[in-house]
């Protein structure tokens, strides 16, 4: 039960027992979210041990020949100095072993909490938890078309994902808020996470500055005590591939390890563009960016939680495009989870990537082909898993909870198959027999309501009746649900003493800065 | 290179050499049509060996204690108490270990021919041959809406099947065509195939003496004696589930086995109404199922081609209705998938499905829900592979197109990862270095035209460039694709003393009857 529901029942129980309550327990809304998932299912290896070992080997030959850039940032190349690596200039050379040794100080497994513990997350191991899209500067929705994204929109989006039951975490940039000035937005975007939902989150990364924002936020919010013992935020540290790490990224990296604050640190990478075209290659290019990043965090503070991630698209050569759901990223994808998982790190990969431009068959496809990637290849963390669309040049309500949707079928797949003796139904077959029917056997009645996955979003009527309600398409279909949605969204309950000291750290910290939009 | 483009070339060569003959060489139809599916990637496993023991040994108490209905076939149950079984009755104790027994006769892998034996399947092993969708009463396209399905709506999907690259077979009955007589449409459905494509096809299986016709007809188009000693259709037989066997599809069985042509053996189930509603329940009936039918068509006549069948949907529970692409069908197609293996049988499953009443993105959703799982469950044969739409009630041309370009992505995700020096590009690691960009390298000139899969349909363009086109959906965009694609079909060649005989078959046979419209 959700904390909505819970909130409803004094009143409900004021109106009067009996069929009015029934009639309101049946009618009350429910903000219930599910567990993040602990797969009991194998994941799909791809690669054999002979791809695996040829990989790795020349990922230390990308490290120690090629080796990595560490731009305008004198501290990282005096720690990697220091650690044992061959600076030269801001070309960092490192020697062979060195990278996979300096990672296994980071936890295989950690847990971000949340300010609502029920809501905790597990991040590695067996795990996947779910987070929304991040980063697209516009919105596309049925009413309004396409637009820049504004303050309002990121509000819509953290409402709907706080009511979306499948999605474990509140993410962070779930639409760039461009009505807000470039320099002051991560503390609206962060209060709108703090106050609306009460799920984990992500902290600020566009500045250093920006995430000792997060930290302090952060503390107001958990307590310091709670940040200093917890890790309370999991953000994302771009690489630019090829091979570079830039100070605006390094820098925040440094903020969060230093206050123990996880960060998934991941390229996006255009395989074509910004890898070498092949699967191979990209994947040699991949886990030599990601061992080098996690290295550093663990440079920076050992034991500091770090998420390896991988995000790749292909490249449409015929006209540059990047593309998504498409084999080549679901082979990548599948040989990082492999790689990640011989590195005992947490795999941060998928998401609901589409290049469609409206919640279309193309949006179902592509999606759905990287949804099931991602579940099969052993994600840990997937950010971007509702609402993205446009090759994440745009969020989309709609696509959010047709996407939010079908991370519930993620959930039952996971669960595995039970055989106990409920599940082997061998009553139900001798009662029913050959010929019979099982829609109205004992073990059918008994078993019913947890059978089945149940769409909340989709039509499952019968043509006639979907003709007569006006032949909705999906698309039109989800428009309704986010009106219904956000019409019954209730704002989780917060310390009002808090709310304040937010408030004022957030003004204190405006007036401090002119508005900067660039 | 396809028929139609090598038909063209004496004309392009009259026509003149040089420029003109490259121009029309870069225009002309290519039919060309992929090999069938070897697979260079494991199957997804997703039942321990414990789970796959227990639904084992359920399935022989099923076989022998409740027993399968071979109804009004006096000559079936003949054969099963000569081989052993306890006949009671219509009904068939099948004694434990019998049924694992007979179907060992069965080959675990068999050659589908083609009249363009570049066309030929082999199916077992590790391929996935794709066939059409099979079935459906209605037609829905985007111009016409849904509608009956007629004849030339039959002649349409043929077309378009036999244009489709990434789809091998032509299949059966891909719409059910409600304007030619019900005892005689089959003859034309069989000559559609048979002269419009030179794919390989399924017979007719609703009346023992329309399989008689298909073996006749397949007769005169390959020769008898080649159908003597070749499989020349793979057909579909249905049990009618729970657990019965009617004397119509086995009196097709009985003639296809009979004549050493293959059958698919399967159940339609909806899970909760004709199996149990749980996954492991389900699983024992299906494989109950399989397990005695393929048995039978062993009795019928050792040796010949079967294949173990399991469509499996769930039920909505809240409206009775099917619903496709859920999580629970995954997990019973995965299933059957390693129980069907250690049988040593070829598997059918999986498929386009969809409940979606058009091609919009839950159509989008379920697909690739459903292709994904029977890519990875070891499927061998795919019927309803593409243009599946509402449940198996309407085939789609425009969803036929859609589907069919997304089987493109199942053969490159199935070819594996290379990792031969090429692929490895160490070479354009250390030409690009940190911070360059891979477009222009060598290694990228050299590949980029096999690199990366290739949707023909789905949109790649930008927002802007998508938006002045008409701001298409999938579904308009792949209207116009169905539209160039039946206005560049060329009926590929056939010797005419064989399609003069076929005709007069056909006549024949369409004079002795009266027609029948139930």
């Amino acid at each position: 039960m959700g904390e909505a529901e819970q909130a409803e029942q004094p009143r409900r129980r004021a109106r009067g027992g009996g069929g009015a309550a029934r009639r309101a327990s049946r009618s009350a809304v429910s903000f219930e979210t599910a567990r993040f998932i602990e797969r009991n299912i194998p994941n799909l290896d791809i690669l054999h041990d002979e791809a695996l070992e040829i990989i790795e080997t020349n990922v230390e030959t990308v490290l120690e020949e090629i080796g990595v850039m560490f731009v305008e940032n004198p501290a990282a190349l005096e720690r990697w100095r220091a650690a044992g690596a061959d600076v030269k200039g801001e070309r960092v050379h490192i020697p062979r072993g060195l990278a996979r040794e300096l990672v296994k100080t980071a936890p295989s497994k950690f847990t971000q909490i949340a300010r609502n513990r029920a809501r905790d997350v597990e991040i590695g191991g067996n795990s996947l938890v779910l987070a929304p899209v991040y980063g697209p500067p516009f919105v596309t929705d049925l009413k309004g078309g396409r637009r820049y994204a504004t303050m309002a929109d990121f509000e819509m989006f953290v409402k709907l994902g706080y009511m979306s039951k499948w999605l474990h975490h509140s993410g962070g940039t779930v639409c760039e808020p461009t009505d807000v000035p470039v320099n002051k937005r991560h503390l609206d975007m962060l209060y709108a996470h703090m106050t609306l939902s009460d799920k984990p989150y992500m902290g600020s990364v566009t500045d250093p500055s920006r995430a000792v924002d997060s930290v302090e936020m952060s503390k107001i919010l958990f307590g310091a005590d709670v940040v200093a013992e917890n890790t309370v935020m999991t953000s994302l540290i771009n690489i630019n591939s090829p091979l570079t790490f830039d100070s605006t990224m390094m820098g925040a990296l440094e903020v969060y390890a230093e206050a123990g604050q996880a960060s998934i640190i991941s390229p996006f990478i255009v395989g074509g563009a910004m890898a070498p075209v092949s699967v191979a290659g990209t994947l040699t290019q991949c886990l030599a960016e990601g061992l080098a990043g996690v290295a550093y965090s663990q440079l920076v503070k050992a034991g500091s939680p770090a998420i390896m991630g991988a995000m790749v698209t292909s490249i449409d050569m015929n006209s540059g495009a990047p593309t998504f759901g498409t084999p080549e990223t679901s082979q990548i994808t599948y040989g990082m989870g492999q790689l990640t998982r011989r590195l005992g790190l947490p795999y941060r990969s998928s998401g609901s990537f589409t290049g469609a431009k409206i919640p279309d068959a193309q949006a179902g496809y592509e999606t759905a082909n990287s949804l099931n990637m991602g579940l099969l290849s052993g994600v840990n963390f997937m950010l971007h898993s509702c609402g993205w669309l446009e090759g994440g040049l745009a969020s989309s309500p709609e696509k959010f909870v047709l996407d939010a949707d079908q991370l519930g079928a993620l959930h039952k797949i996971a669960e595995g198959v039970a055989v106990d003796e409920n599940a082997q139904a061998m009553g139900a077959l001798r009662e029913v027999g050959p010929g019979g029917h099982f829609l109205g056997c004992e073990h059918t009645q008994d078993n019913y309501q947890s059978a089945f996955w149940r769409s909340g979003v989709l039509d499952y009527k019968p043509y006639e009746t979907w003709a007569e309600d006006g032949s909705r398409s999906s698309f039109e279909l989800a428009a309704l649900k986010v009106d219904k949605m956000l019409s019954e969204y209730q704002q989780p309950a917060l310390d009002p003493a808090i709310n304040e000291a937010l408030q004022a750290y957030i003004a204190d910290k405006k007036a401090a800065m002119p508005d900067a939009f660039i």
